[in-house]
């Protein structure tokens, strides 16, 4: 994650929020009060983001704001964890504290969610991965928060990984077709991925030397024979509908890799409150 | 909603997707290749968003792109039903594919959260409203998609409205005081709504002719004295880890608005697959 | 008002007045030449924005720059007052000037006009208000201008009040149509103005519970029988065409604001000057 | 004035304005209901913007909006007059109309102001300039708006053209001195022009062959002396605190060109209205 | 490449050369003088960008200018053809003509230099491709005329590719230590590539199963024993200072891969005018 | 040049490298390790934007990079100067490499080529300019490098400066009808010029008063006619295809300005590498 994009974002994030002015805490505060107040758990979850998100919301609503003690990401915090302790002026807690526990609370979740995933298959050899179903903005972010809970990244974005599917075959007349022109096309650091329904298409997919498999929605028998048939030569990626109940079955046909669309567009959001402390 | 800010907004969403380009798509496809797909409804949920934001997306990618039947906001739709059908280039179609399937699985996620909020308390003359706990960079979007789902809107932002909380109280020394001070000095078109955690604190907001008293967590039998109290001398609102469960207990209290922070932080992402039309 | 907000429009007017570089300046003087000089009245007026607005420029131009001394907002100065002292490399202290003084010298301008207003009406218990005819781009700055003077803000834009005229009116039927469709519409938060013509339309406002009744372009002694009507059970406000000279007038008809568009779209700019100190 | 400067500078006021929607229309009007309305002068003056800005931002809010009937700028008109028709969906045209008029308003205001300077000195060969005292983010629509009046623009921004002042002036230990620094360092496309106090200073400038000769703050009769030592040999321009009631004077003088600080940060707005046709 | 990005680039760029208008042809030209105008070749040369960037710079400057005739990207053009023919308002053609040609001129320069190490290397299977050594600002058109030229696109950013180097290696204190961390930390979908010095390091790049091996500045014989070594374990790119003279000798050591930096950071930009026709 | 511009821009460089991070780097380092480098020359060359430029990229990247030893502007390096050393986070100084040195290459490119053509010059009394042949949203960076290079600039933009071109003349009529229209109508400030063929063409811009006459491609015995019919009435400027070969040629004809857009368009950039320091 690059401070320069990050800093964009979140200066962008603090004027959705306050916008022309804080209309309840400006007027009360001198801009010489200071306070001080710890983010706190309220609920048991994987936390992402306390040091590189939310402290640096605070920082940048006014650069006066310390920020200490922020937990590691992909901690596993229980109730009452400080996870951050913040103290400046009390008129730019307020004003960044919206935007700050919003972004926590819901890298938070994802960070969780994952880890839930990534905890169901701990006896494979298999990554749990995200997918492009992101909240639109927040890209960077969502992914940076699945890596907290111990999940991998898939590609980013359309222009740095090549996945073939129906449409590109027909456009193509044959998946081979379609492989053979991208293959020649795309940049030779980019490898190609195959979306396949059926196990003809992944030994097709072999006999052009695929970089990586796509079982799409594939029941847990042809996943197996899938496997069995790819070995080492390629990964071997299911996708479709997984849930932390059909996870594990998933991961025991030898997949090398799970890609879980609700990491990033399904994961409620943890509970974190801001408590001040008396001064 | 302004279109002005929403294509600013949906442009970096396609920037954030896209980026330099589509590696699958662009070398296969021509810009002259028509095509068509149907967005189709996976699951049974409330629709958000099909023409104002999914079709806008496909437009703001291509102007040549025709969006049709868009299903009108706040519909429930079943499995299969055809949500928005899209025409032009099968580039462009596919460049726009995921940013317009992520805001309206998203916005309809939310959409259908609201519409069971609203169901649960049907009986009663109560608003479900959302809160500021909103995904950073969507607020206006997720604001529509609670209003499209038969909820209401609570502030925008901070700078309009006034709600005083327990740091306000303090640095004034009373909850008077504090109201006072901002009744005088913002603008008289400004609500003042205060957050109370006692019955003690509703009298207090009454006498000083608070607009809008918020029970914060408050106990169900705390809120119906609270409600007594008040009558039509201002709005009641009821805040504080409101869930389907409890909203309808709260509901019966007599309140005026349920604000719901789950609306909007913790609504699960609707299922929406496109599906091509053989040419 | 808030900073994000605020040095993101002044980096913009600051590229706005020095393009690609001072070509006058850069050539003569090394970053390493220091100065110092003095923001001083040119004639007598009340002040807004030396330290949140002047200061905040010399600053963006080179955090190096030191600022001293200013004069707090919506104090009268006179000919002669030093406003603010800056010191620091002089060839950022001159690529800053212009931007800085034309916003002190815009925004003194408000505060003075508004200033003078409020002097009118001193012996009334009514508040003078800007309102939405302010500069483009400017209105977070000319909004904070009339608070300095001793003015008041009325809604900041078409997102934060709702404010009912004549097409929306005839859009619905009548009046309370109108009033009705948008209270069930809008936000709970959000406070209901209408504006009227007659005292029937002042009537209808009151039975449907309107909470502020702006009287446009009414004679005084409609006004007072308006005044009448309404008594406490509404806000009254005052609108069209109101100078230095009939405002005491209204004022005296008990309408509790006057909102005067003069504010911002008329004030002439005070006369400020900057001083070099001999090194 | 172009049009992709012009057109980024008007969205953003739009946004500013309507910010994330209009809380009164867009609940009365669907996006169907069309409408037709005439921006009308409600007092006499020079108009300036009609086309080409208040245009322009009825069609960014919606270009199915269709404008009509442009009066041309620099045209005096009187009360009543039709300044331009605008006809499409009622909710745009709402949501368009005050930043429309505020700009309107405001150029016209200029155009006007500068349209009485001309008038007053147009017995003498000599321009009214504007200067660098526009409004912070305005200026290329205020330098527009003195075009239209009669008027002429003073360099853009500090890198279109070298002034010469006090400053530069002690850094280099003379006048000379710092305008043969310029000289060697500048394009040869830039003029350069100094600001002199004495004939002293004067007569060095056109010792060492500057361009223009900026007479700042000079009484009549040392203004008379300096024009007869000049002759043809450079721009002479008087500047500082010129009046309406000055201004003929000083143009009697001989100068060039007068530069009028007052065109830009003080020309009060004129009166436009919107009226609404039945339809 | 992106229309979205695109167009949001070739704005700014219309800025830069615009700024706040043409002052030569504004007063000159209405904006009803239409004319035409043919780009044409003043010299030989390999053509990329005429209908893709060139003409989409004029219709942004005025969607009413029809750009036809567009060559080709790719194609080699002699002296005198005509690139591309652009009618419309005058001024607006003159506006747009400058950025269109540099850009034009730039980008055919581009695929002019990449065509001729293309051409060099005709008779070995081997791909030429770009580095990260662009021009700031313009990465996504260079790399677009690097592939118009016959060439391939390397990684695009530091997001999109791993390539691991001394310093990387140092860190970890070995190269197999680098490999594995990161084959750890990164996407599945990324390839991991290592810049190697020696022929032990090519070795233990097999051993660790690096993607892609690059020979960083070897003489021929030690790569032709590297080519040897990996056979087809992996893909081998040579790198450093690679010209005209040398690439034919360095792709006959059987390499798959050659980037040159020069390709986008040296080459010289051809001559393009623009000619306009009698009307 | 100016910093609050630059800054800008630096980071939208920044940017479109690192994108949403650096893959290689961010998993191998800590934020805590620091290290050092050298930027050093590969090869010998006038060196442009050492402090101004590089040095801005890493401190943009991270304010705790420290930056010594730049190079002045201009200086003649020979292989193995060290240009400037950095010190700092090595995941930063990784980060910001690549923007550095694409910049410090390619301005110094621009600085050698124009020093080459200043050498060859510098027996007589002439300027070498830059022209509008500039890298699109580069201008203020590339226009820099020339004057680095001993070089001057030509107009900025558009708005800065007339230049009356065929087009131009045509539109009028005549020359001196162009000249007498604008000369009418632009700021006093600006100077006009003219591009002319003939000697005919020539004598007409001085009976007209023309500030510059461009010879635009003339044959030298032309061009010494020229200069000896205009002598000290106006600046006269060569322009077309000068090259290291001919720019003697023309220098020796008396012209007071010869114009390169090689200067900018073709200077190959200079090699210059970062080396680790062992720590």
């Amino acid at each position: 994650m690059d401070k320069v994009s990050l800093q964009s974002m979140l200066r962008s994030f603090l004027r959705e929020d306050i916008a022309h002015g804080d209309l309840t805490s400006e007027p009360l505060f001198s801009s010489e009060t200071m306070g001080s107040a710890d983010l706190v758990a309220r609920e048991s979850f994987v936390i992402a983001g306390a040091e590189a998100v939310a402290a640096e919301v605070f920082r940048l609503q006014n650069p006066e704001i310390s920020c200490m003690g922020a937990v590691k990401d992909g901690t596993m915090v229980s109730v009452g964890t400080c996870l951050l302790t913040v103290s400046g002026p009390v008129v730019d807690l307020l004003k960044a504290e919206r935007v700050a526990l919003n972004l926590l609370q819901h890298l938070s979740g994802i960070a969780t969610l994952t880890s839930r995933f990534v905890e169901k298959t701990k006896l494979y050899p298999v990554r749990i991965t995200d997918t492009r179903k992101t909240t639109p903005g927040l890209r960077m972010l969502e992914k940076y928060a699945v890596r907290a809970g111990g999940g991998y990244n898939h590609r980013f974005n359309l222009s740095d990984g090549v996945l073939i599917k129906d449409n590109h075959i027909a456009a193509c007349g044959s998946l081979t077709g379609a492989v053979e022109t991208l293959r020649e096309k795309v940049p030779h650091t980019i490898k190609i991925e195959v979306e396949t329904d059926t196990l003809d298409q992944v030994r097709e997919c072999l006999d052009c030397g695929v970089d990586i498999i796509m079982l799409d929605n594939m029941d847990i028998e042809t996943m197996k024979q899938a496997v069995a048939m790819v070995g080492d030569k390629a990964l071997v990626e299911a996708s479709g509908g997984v849930t932390l109940e059909t996870v594990a079955t998933i991961a025991a046909t030898g997949v090398h890799i799970i890609s879980v669309g609700a990491l990033t567009h399904s994961a409620p959001s943890c509970d974190i409150g801001m408590d001040w402390k008396v001064c």
